[in-house]
C-alpha cells in the first residue's frame, strides 16, 4: 500500500508517518520510484507498536528508538537492559545505592549495584524518604512479594523456542504491563478503601 | 532565610525557585521589603517535594501543580481521583471501557465506568492486546492479587487522626510509590530470571 492507504489502515496522519520515517522509529517502505515507497502488515503493526509506547508508556521519541533498537538483540538480558535504561525515573550513574541494595538484599535478591534497576530504585526510595515516606519494612515485604509473584509468572511465560520471541516478551511484557500494573494498584486502592471506609459517594472516581 | 540561603539549603538554583514561584508550584515568602522576601523550613520541604513530583514520579510542571493542590483538598477521594487524573496514562474521556470493566469484575472489584482508573486501564490494555500481548486471565488474577495485596496494606496505614494527612498519605503514596513497585518489579524480573536459567554474566544489569 503506499503511505496514505498505511495511514488509513493504521489511523496515524500521513505527517506523523512521515515524522517516525526520519526519526528512525519505522522503517522505510520498499522504494516503487524515486518518489514513492509500499508498505505492507508489518509497516502497520510497527506503528501500533510506536503508538503505544509514546502514548501508553509515555517514553519520548528517542526513548521509543532505543526500546524498538532492543527489540532487535538477540541477547534478552542485554536488551532488557537497554530498555530499562529509557523507562522512569531517568537516572545517573552517580547514585547512592546504598539504601537500594539493602532493599534487594532484605529480600534476598541478588542485583549488581551499577544496575539500572537498582539506582531506579535508589532514586525512587530517596525520593519518598525525602517528603517523609520512607518505605518501611512491612511496605518492603509486602511490596517485594507482590513483585516476586508477578515476575515468577512472567518469566514462566517467556517463550523459550525463539529468542527474538523472548526478547520481544521481555522488553514489550516491562515497558507495556507496567501501566496496567499501576492502573490495577489504583483501581485495588478504591476497592480496598470501598471496603474498609464505605464506598465514596457518587461522582467520586 | 534569603532565597539564596534557601537554595543553599535545598540545593535547587535561585533562578529554578523563582521560575517555581511563578509558576504557583512553591507558595510566595513573606514580604520583607518590596524586593525581599524571606522562607522558612517549610518552603525547604515543598522544594523536595516538587522535585520528587518532577524527577522521580516524571510530571510536567502543570500536572505537579494539580498534584499539589489536591494536597490541600479535605476529601480524600477526590484529592486521590485529581492526582490520579495527572498520571500517565493520559487519557480522554471517550475511552471504551467494556474491557477494562471486565477486568475488574472478573475481580470482583467494584469501579464507575467513567473513573480515571479504569479508563487508565482500558488504554492500557488496549496498547498490550495492539502489539500482540493481550492480558490473559491468570495475568489478570496475579497482577489483580498482587495489587489487591499492596493496596490492603497501604490502605491499612492509612492516619486516620488528620484529613489533611490522610490526604497527603494517599496522594504521595500513590504518586511515589508507584516507582518503587516498578523498580522492584523489573529487579524481581532479573531475580526469578537468574534463578531459571542462571545469572546473566558480569557487566549485564
Amino acid at each position: 500500500m503506499r503511505i496514505s492507504g498505511l495511514a488509513a489502515e493504521s489511523g496515524v496522519p500521513v505527517a506523523t508517518i512521515k515524522y517516525y520515517l526520519r526519526e528512525g522509529l519505522l522503517p522505510a517502505g520498499r522504494a516503487t520510484s524515486a518518489t514513492q515507497a509500499t508498505y505492507d502488515a508489518a509497516h502497520v503493526a510497527r506503528l501500533r507498536l510506536i503508538r503505544a509506547l509514546l502514548d501508553v508508556a509515555g517514553l519520548s521519541v528517542a526513548a521509543a528508538r532505543e526500546v524498538l533498537a532492543a527489540l532487535g538483540s538477540d541477547d534478552v538480558f542485554e536488551a532488557l537492559a537497554r530498555a530499562q535504561e529509557e523507562l522512569p525515573p531517568r537516572v545517573g550513574r552517580e547514585v547512592d545505592t546504598d539504601a537500594a541494595m539493602a532493599t534487594v538484599q532484605a529480600l534476598r535478591w541478588h542485583t549488581a549495584p551499577d544496575s539500572t534497576a537498582v539506582r531506579q530504585l535508589a532514586v525512587a526510595l530517596d525520593a519518598a524518604a525525602q517528603v517523609g515516606m520512607p518505605l518501611t519494612a512491612s511496605q518492603r515485604e509486602v511490596y517485594g512479594r507482590a513483585a516476586y509473584a508477578i515476575a515468577q509468572h512472567d518469566v514462566a511465560g517467556v517463550p523459550t523456542d525463539s529468542l527474538a520471541d523472548a526478547t520481544r516478551y521481555a522488553v514489550l511484557g516491562t515497558v507495556l504491563l507496567e501501566p496496567v500494573l499501576l492502573a490495577l494498584r489504583r483501581l485495588a486502592h478504591q476497592q480496598v478503601a470501598a471496603e474498609r471506609f464505605g464506598a465514596p459517594g457518587p461522582g467520586s472516581s
